[in-house]
């Protein structure tokens, strides 16, 4: 009969700059494996509001493209109710719900199950701190 | 052996509003506790598209910016397709997209395992009438 | 005592067109037929980073309106720095993650546990070639 596991790591980010993309797709591969989970669900979420984590393409470009993007839709601005607790960061909530927050991952004989070009990436929008993120890993245990 | 659970519950929210945030995590962690599911999953979606599930900030500041950027990137509008059908909730259907209708939450040692500011909310964009939420725990069950 | 089931497919789609919204929801309810799970999840994902999985209304109108306001918010334009590698699809990438790549469904008692206006689209951003969507299944067998 097929035994159940969870498991679960917590991953601490800080980022050099306020604003940044950090590639976790080795990390979370690591934990994945650890898990000893063969068939089942990876959860990915950082445990902060100014942050998401993204399935993306791992392109320099790309990356700037998004940054560039986020900004436009979702900007720095004063003018933020929010800042009227004497926070700046009102943006970062904005941008961390246009990219929802948090991911869920297929896990298939023990690996990410992933297209080609599918990476994982967390996105900082208001770092320079320890930021962590929660990995949960669910799923039919290895025979 | 580690024993699976599932349990399923189904919330009712009638705002007064159109357009209202309802804070749910009190709602959601009796929930868990309920399902005595000890390490898994919480999934938590409206059963309907005018709405979300999102996850940030209990702060009323916060929750206004939040509204006035939803209204600004999917603005209430009379020009819509979809209103040719008699609707005029257009803007509901695209403001559920852009806050992506529903979230998976951690579930760790029988509770939410958030982090200190993360609070979860239903965002109802065409209120004033009865909506359904469904919240599925799902994983190992309490020893 | 519950026994676990994790049932895994994967559908292949290929677009006529480069933008294009196509409707999975009788193909999901097969899927989730044939995995025999009585109670869990159902998760749905592109193999794909130009391209996503939302839940909203079959009805052409809005289904229109959702390819305007994608266009308006992550435009197709020959200044993304992406295309400094000789790809053209900028916009397809912003716009999978506007729409948050992936989706998670509930399963109940055998079928997806929807509310009556909610159906399951793959959303293409760059198709015309045959792109890959995983489904996979999570819970609790039939008895």
């Amino acid at each position: 009969m097929a035994e159940m596991k969870a498991h679960t790591e917590y991953l601490t980010v800080t980022t050099d700059d306020r604003y940044e993309m950090v590639h976790l797709t080795p990390q979370l591969e690591e934990i994945v494996r650890r898990s000893e989970v063969d068939d089942g669900l990876c959860f990915v979420s950082p445990m902060h509001i100014t942050a998401a984590i993204y399935v993306n393409d791992n392109e320099e470009g790309l990356i700037e493209d998004i940054g560039v993007w986020l900004e436009k839709l979702a900007p720095r601005w004063p003018g933020y109710k929010h800042h009227q607790t004497g926070e700046d960061n009102g943006d970062a909530h904005l941008k961390s719900l246009l990219l929802h927050h948090e991911t869920t991952l297929p896990v298939t004989r023990g690996r990410l199950d992933l297209g080609r070009w599918q990476r994982i990436f967390y996105a900082e929008f208001d770092g320079q701190r320890a930021k962590k993120i929660i990995v949960k890993v669910l799923g039919i245990a290895k025979g």
